[in-house]
C-alpha cells in the first residue's frame, strides 16, 4: 500500500481481467495492447511525476483523511492551495503528454461525492459519505485511479429519463437486493476506462420525482461481471495498433463505451440512490471542478503545440516571419486564457460544509467556454504555421524503403543543419495534436456541453445587482 | 474521343502504368487499391455529373477550340457564363461527394496556361501559346482529367531556389537535350495525381534573374517514366483500406508527394522555360483561379455539414433546441459567405489578351481568407451539434460482434422512429467530414497559405484611391 | 421636371414646410439648420453624381415606366445589371460621403412596393399597382428623395399590434373617410426624413387576421400636416451645429422619429390596406434589398476607413508597420465580403411577376450578417491604427487661441513632412466615422435586426436538399 | 491629514489653480466646470467607497509605510492580497461608476517606482527610492490623487527620441539647474489630469545611451507654473456641459493634453534621471500594472452594461428572447475573462527586491489583450440587445416641449409596466456606455497598444520550455 510508482501500477492493472471489446474482437490483454498502453502510459505519466524529485512536492501531499502521502489525483480538495495544484499540475502533465492524462475525471468525481454525499446526509440522515470515505481512504491506500462514469447514453435527448421508450438509455436500477442494486445500462466516452481501477458512477443530469431509480451513485471495480468495456474508433487508431506513424511517441488516449449490463453493486458501494433532487448538485460539482481542470490541462497542450509549432518554424526556415509570430502569440494566449480563468477559479474558491472546497464555478465555466471555441482555434494555426505536410506526409515506412527512402529523405530536409528525420518527426506530431479525434473532441465536449457551460455562467453571475448598478448610473430608482 | 463516362474514365485509368509506392510498398494496381478508389471516384463524379440528364446543360459546353461538346473541367473560361459555370458546378460537387473531387487543380493549370503562355509569347515571340493549344485539343478530346504540379517541397523556406544548399528541392531542369529537358524535383500534395492522366508543372513562386532552369511549365503523363508517387498517411487512411467504419460510403481524398526524378519532358510538352520575369504571373493566375474553385467546393462541403448536423439533430431528438439552430445559421452563413465572394470574383471577372476570362482576384481571394478560418469553425459546430461519438463511436465490426452487437444497437437508439445503424452512418459521416486530414488541413493550405491570400488582397486593392476619398472628406488637399 | 440637380434638389426642399423639432424646439429652417444641412448634403451627393460626367452613365438610366432618363434611385430594378448598379453606385457614394447617403431606404420602398402590389392585385382584384405606378412616375418626373417609414416604435415586443396596450404604437388605421384614411402612429429611426419629399410607409411585421388596420402601404409629402419629425440626439450632433469640429467636413446623417398625429391619407396614395397576408412579403422585400443596399455603402464606407487608416500611418511614421498592414487587410477583406455577397446576391437575382428584379435573399442577407459584426470590428481596428487621439484630440478651437494654439501644433505633428493641421484633421475624420451614433449604430440595426438576418438565411435556405446529400454520403436510405 | 472624504478630496481641488485650456478658452473654475466635474465625481467615488461601512475593509488598509490607515490607491502593493484587493476593488468601482474612475493610473506610477527607484540605487547607489519613499509619504499622509503622465506625443513614430526633428515630442530635460530640471515636452491622453493633485512622470519607451535627458522620472503637482491641461474634445462632452441627455446621471471621463512648457522639477521629486537601460523597465512595470487595473475596471464596466442591457429587454419585452439572452452570456463571459486573467496574474505574483509585489505580466497582458478586443465587442451586443434608439434617442428636452413631450412619452413606452421615463434614461446611459470617446478608446489604447501587450506575452512566456516538451514527445533528441 502507498504511493505506487509508474511501473506498479501498470503491474496493477495486469491484475485486472475486465470485459473488453475492439473492432469486433474481444480483447484478452488490455495492457500491452499498443493502442490501449498508449493511454495508460499517460495516465502512466501521473504516477511517474510523482516519483520525480522535481515534482514531487507539487503532486505528494499528505491526505487529511488517512494521514499518509497520496498523490493529489486521490485528493478531494481541502484548501485553496489544493485548488490551485490540481490546475498547475494539470498543465505540467499536460504539457508532458501532450494529450489527456486520462485521471482527473475520477478525481473529480470525488471531489464532488465528497461534497454532495454530506448535503444528503444533512438533509436525509442517510451514511452515504461514511461509505464514500471507506471507499476514498481504500483509492488513497492503494493510489487507485478511478473513471467517471458520468454520461449516459441519453437515447432521445428530447425526452427526460422515465420518458424514454427504453429507458435503459439512462443508467438505473433494475433491481434492489440485500447484497446490493442491480443496475443497467451504459456511460459513453469513458476516458480511460481500462487504465482505471475504479468506475465511479455519478448521475448525468437533474432527474425529476418519480426518476428515484436514475438517482443513483456508486464505485466498481472495472474488472466488475457484466461491466463490458467497447473501445470505439478514434481516427488515427491503426497508427499505435501498427506501431507506426504514432506521432506523439508514448503517448495517446482512448474512451470506451462502458455497458453495465446488468451489474450488482453492493450497498457499500452505494452513495446515493433515489434523492432525486440532488442529481443536479451532483452532475454540476462535478462539471466544474472538471471543467477547473481542463482549464490546466489543456493550456498545457496549447504549451506542446506552441512548442512544435515553433520547432517547425525552425525547421522550416521561418523563424522570423512576422506574420507566423503573431499567430505563436495567438496560440500563447488562448492557453494562458484557460490557464488564467481556471486559476482564479481556484483562488477563489471557498469551503463546503463537508470541508472539500469548491472552485468558482463562473470562472471555471469562462475558462471552458475559452477551450471550447479556442481549442480549434489553436489547432488551425496549428496546422497554418506548420504547413501542409500536416495532410498527408509519407509514412516512416516509406523511409525504410529502399528505392524510395532516400528521395523522401532528400525532398523533405527543411532547415540546412536539421536533419530531415527530426522534422519528419515533428509533423507527425502536430498532426497527431491536431487530428486524434479521441483528444480534441473532447475540447469540445468535455465537461459537458458547450450549452451547458453557457447556461451556468449566466445562473451563476449574479445578474440583479448588475441591473441595480445599471439603474443606479442611469437614474432610476427602483 | 469525345466525353467520357465514368465507366470510361476509370478503365482509361487502368490502362495507367504508374511507379507508386504507399506505406513502404510498391502499388501494383492503383485502380482497385480502396484508398485510391475512394479518391478516383471523387473524381469520377466529375464525369458521371455530364452523364446526369439533370446537370449536363450546366457541365457540358462546346469548347471554341475543338468544336466539340466538352467537359467544363477541360475548359478555360471563355466568358463571364465560363467562369460562373465554375463556381456552380463545384458547389454541386463539393454538395455530391462531400469531399475534394480533386479535377479542379488541372483545369486550374489549363486556365492560368491559357492566358500566360500568350502573354510570354507576345513579350519574347516564343510559340509556347500553340504548343499549349495543341495539349489542350488533346485533354478536351480524351476528357482527360489532370493534376497541378505546382507546390514544390522547398526545402529552406528563408531562402530562393538558387540559394538553397540542395537546389532539386525546386523542381528544375539538371540537362537540356535535344529531345527535351530533363528535370528533377518533387512536388507535394499532389491532390489526386493517380487519378489524373497528366501532371501539369507551373513554378511556385516568383522568380529572379539566375533562376531560368527553375522558371518552368509542362504537362507529362502521370506514368512517365522517373517520375514516383509516395502517397502519404492522412488521418483515416486505414479505414478504406479495411473496408471498415469509412464514413463517407463512396469517396475520399488522397494527395501524393510526386518525384521526379530525372525525367524528360519532350519539347511540345514544354509551356515556359526561362522566362523568370513571368513566374510570379504564372502562379499568381494559378491561385487565383485556385481560390475561386475552392469557394465553389468547400460551400458544397459545408452544405454536406449542414445537411449531417441538421439529420443528426433529427436522430438525436435535438432538432428544437434553438442553440444548434443558432450553429446551423452560422454554418449556412459561412458556406454562403465563401461562395458569394467567389460568385462575385467571377461575375466581376474580364477578358484577358489570350481571349481567356480571369476572375477579379481580390474578391477571390476574399472568400479564401473565409475559407481558411470557416471551414474549421463550421467543422467545430458540426462537432458541437452532433455530439461526443464524433471522438469514440464503435466500430460497425462491434455491431457483428455477437456478444455486444445488439447491446450497441440498443444503447446508440437515439430517436424513437430512427434506427441505430442510421445514426451510427451519420455519426461516422460526420467524423470523417470533420477529422479527415487530407480534406480538412486544404482548408487551410490549398491554393497557397493563408498570409499569400492576405498580401494579395491588399496589392489587388486600389488604396491610393481609398486614401484619397478619405483626405477629401477630411478636408486635406493634396 | 426631370433630372434635378443638386442645387435643384436643395432648392426644392426649401419649398417644403415640414414640421419639426430637435432638443426641445421648433426648426423653422431645416434646409439651413447646420446639422441636418450635412445630412442634406449626403443625399445630395445622389444628385451630384448624376451631373458628374464621370458617372453619369451608371447613375442615370432611361426609365421603363416615363421612357425618360431617371435616376436610379428612383428606379424599381428592372434586370439584373439594375440590381448590380444599385450596389457599385452604393459603394461608390458611401467612399465619397464617408457616412450613409440616405437616398436607398426610399428606393427599397419604391422596390418592395412595385413587387407586392402587384402580387396582391392578382389575388385580391385590387388596384394598388396601378396607384402606386402613378405615384412612381411622379417621383421620377421630378426626380424626389423618399424616406422609408418601416420601423414602428413597437411598445412592448413580445406583444403583436393588436395586443398592445396601446395600439398606436404600431401605425395603423383609426378612421376611414370618402377621401382616405386616417392614420396614427409612429415611426423610428427615420434616416434622413426631412432631406426627403416624400414618406413611403410600409408594414414593419408579418400581421394577423384582425389586423388589417396594421396592414397598410402609403406615400406622403414630408410636410403633410399632423406629420412630426423630431429629429434625436447623435453622439457628434453639436459638433455641427456648432460649426466646430466636424470631421467629415461636408457629410452627416440624422434620424427623426416621424409622429403621425392622425394624418389623412388620400386613397391614391394607398398602395395597401387590409391584406394582412402580404405584410410580411412587404417587410421581408423591402428588407431584402435595404440589406443588399447596405452591402455597396458600408464597403464604401469601409473603403474610407481604410483610406483614413492608411493616411494616418504616413501621418504618424508606422507606415511600414507589419502589424497595422495586417490590421488594414482585415478591413480590406471586410469590405470586400460584404460587397461580394451582396454583388452576388444581386447577380442571381430573378425577375418577379411584377416585372421588378429581386435578389437572392439568402446572399443578400450573408452580406448584412456580416456588416452587423464586422463593421465594428473594422472601426475598432481603424482606431488601434490611428492612435489615442481618436478619444480627445484638442479641439480647433485651441489651435486658434494665441496661447495654447501653436504649442498644440508643435506637439501634434507627427512625421516631418506633413503639417500638424492635416493630421488633426485626419485624426477628427476617424473620430467621426467611428464615433457617430447615428450611422455605426445603423450598421448593426439597420435593415431589421440581426436575428432577423440570421432566421432569414435559414429559412430561405434548401435544407431539406443538404439534408438529403448527407444521408447518401452516410449511405443511408430514406 | 489622512483619509479624506469625498467631500474634502473635491475642497481639496478647489484649492488648486492650474492652467487649463478648453474649446479654444481658458478655464477658471476646474471643480464647478460640469464636463470635468463628471470627472472628479468618478475619481471622488474613489474616496466614497473608503467611506462606505460596506466596503472600507476592502479599500482602506495600513500603510507599512506611514503605519497609518490609507486608502488602498495610495499603496504600492506590499503582499499578494494587495495586488488581489486592487483588482476587486476596481471592478467594483467600474460597476459603481460605469466608466473609467481615474485614480488607477496614478497608483500604477506609484507601484512602478517603489520597485524601479530600488533596483536603480542598487546598481548606481543613487538615492532615488528615498526621495519616491518621501513622496510617497506625503501621498499617503494627504490622501492625494496622482496622474500617470505616460505617454509622449511621440512626434514621427519611426523614429527615437534623440532623432526626432523636434526631440520636445517626447518629454526632455533642457536645462540642470542648482534646484532642479528644467523639463519640456508634452504628455498625450492625461486621464483625469485637472481631478488629480500630483502628476507623476515616467518615460513611456525604451531608451537608449545619448537619450539621458529623456530618462526621467518625477512628480508635481497639477498647478505647477508652466504645466498647462488642454482639455480635448470627447464624443459627448457637450452633453455635460448642456447639463442634458447624459446618460450617466454622475460620472464622466475626460484625458487632457499637458503641456510641460519649460517647468522646473526640483531635485527631491526627480525619481530617475539619466539612468536609460532602465527606461524600460519603468515603463514595462508601470504598464504591467496598468494592465491587471484594466482586468478589474473593465469587467466592472461591463457588469454596467449586461445589467443595462438586461434592464433593457426587461423595458422593451424581451426579456424572454433566447437570441438575447445568448449575447448577454457573451458579455457575462467577456468580463469574467478579463476579470479571471487579471486575478490570475494578482495571485501568480511575486515580491521584487524592493518589497512591493509585482504581478504575473503574462497572465495581466492576456487580460489586456482580450479588453482590446473584447470590449468593442461587448458594447456591439450591448447595442444589438437595446435597439435602434440607441442611435438617434429624442433629447429630453423635446419631453419637456409642450407640443411633442407627451407624444414621444406615448410613442416611447415600451412594456405596459415601466414608464416611458426609466426606458428613455436607460437608453441614454447605454449610448453613453457605448459611444463616449474617452472611455471606450481606452479599452483599445490604454496601457499601451493591442502591439505592445502581444509582444509581451511572447517575451514573458518560457517557449524554450514548451520546444523542449514537444520535442520530448515527438521523439527528438536535442
Amino acid at each position: 500500500m502507498g504511493l505506487k510508482t509508474k511501473a506498479e501500477y501498470i503491474e496493477s492493472l495486469r491484475r485486472l481481467k475486465p470485459t473488453a471489446y475492439m473492432f469486433g474482437q474481444k480483447l484478452t490483454d488490455v495492457v500491452d495492447n499498443p493502442r490501449l498502453r498508449a493511454g495508460i502510459e499517460a495516465t502512466g505519466a501521473t504516477y511517474a511525476l510523482a516519483e520525480d524529485p522535481q515534482y514531487r512536492d507539487l503532486v505528494v501531499t499528505e491526505s487529511p483523511l488517512i494521514h499518509e502521502p497520496v498523490n493529489r489525483f486521490t485528493l478531494p480538495p481541502a484548501s485553496i492551495a489544493d485548488l490551485v495544484a490540481r490546475v498547475k499540475i494539470n498543465r505540467l502533465l499536460g504539457t508532458r503528454v501532450g494529450t489527456c492524462h486520462q485521471r482527473c475525471t475520477g478525481l473529480d468525481c470525488l471531489a464532488a461525492l465528497s461534497i454532495v454525499t454530506f448535503d444528503i446526509d444533512q438533509k436525509h440522515g442517510t451514511e452515504y459519505n461514511q461509505r464514500f470515505l471507506e471507499f476514498l481512504k481504500y483509492v488513497q491506500k492503494n493510489d487507485l485511479t478511478a473513471n467517471a462514469g458520468v454520461t449516459d447514453v441519453k437515447g432521445d435527448r428530447s425526452l427526460g429519463p422515465k420518458d424514454q421508450p427504453d429507458p435503459d438509455v439512462y443508467l438505473h436500477v433494475v433491481e434492489r437486493r440485500k447484497d446490493g442494486l442491480v443496475v443497467r445500462g451504459a456511460k459513453a466516452h469513458q476516458t480511460g476506462s481500462l487504465s482505471a481501477h475504479e468506475i465511479i458512477v455519478l448521475p448525468t443530469r437533474a432527474l425529476r420525482k418519480g426518476e428515484e431509480d436514475f438517482a443513483l451513485a456508486f464505485a466498481l471495480p472495472s474488472d466488475t461481471p457484466n461491466l463490458i468495456h467497447v473501445v470505439g474508433r478514434s481516427s488515427l487508431d491503426t497508427r499505435e495498433l501498427d506501431g507506426c506513424d504514432c506521432g506523439n511517441v508514448s503517448y495517446s488516449k482512448y474512451c470506451p463505451t462502458v455497458i453495465f449490463n446488468d451489474v450488482l453493486v453492493p450497498w457499500e458501494r452505494v452513495f446515493m440512490y433515489g434523492e432525486v433532487e440532488f442529481a443536479q448538485e451532483m452532475v454540476s460539482r462535478f462539471s466544474a471542478f472538471h471543467r477547473q481542470s481542463h482549464g490546466g490541462c489543456k493550456s498545457g497542450k496549447i504549451d506542446c503545440m506552441v512548442g512544435a509549432a515553433l520547432t517547425m518554424m525552425d525547421y522550416n526556415g521561418t523563424a522570423k516571419a512576422g506574420h507566423l509570430k503573431e499567430k505563436v502569440i495567438d496560440m500563447v494566449h488562448k492557453a494562458e486564457t484557460l490557464y488564467g480563468c481556471s486559476l482564479a477559479a481556484s483562488y477563489e474558491g471557498h469551503r463546503e460544509p463537508s470541508g472539500t472546497y469548491f472552485i468558482d464555478p463562473v470562472l471555471a465555466n469562462a475558462s471552458k467556454i475559452h477551450e471550447g471555441r479556442d481549442m480549434a482555434e489553436a489547432t488551425r494555426l496549428m496546422i497554418d504555421i506548420a504547413g501542409g505536410y500536416v495532410a498527408d506526409l509519407p509514412s516512416e515506412r516509406d523511409l525504410d524503403n529502399p528505392e524510395v527512402g532516400e528521395l523522401i529523405r532528400k525532398y523533405l530536409k527543411g532547415a540546412a543543419d536539421v536533419p530531415p528525420e527530426k522534422r519528419i518527426k515533428m509533423y507527425r506530431l502536430i498532426e497527431k495534436m491536431a487530428l486524434e479525434s479521441a483528444d480534441t473532441v473532447s475540447d469540445i465536449h468535455g465537461g459537458g456541453s458547450p450549452a451547458a457551460h453557457r447556461i451556468t455562467i449566466l445562473r451563476e453571475s449574479n445578474v440583479e445587482a448588475k441591473k441595480k448598478a445599471a439603474k443606479k448610473l442611469a437614474g432610476i430608482g427602483d
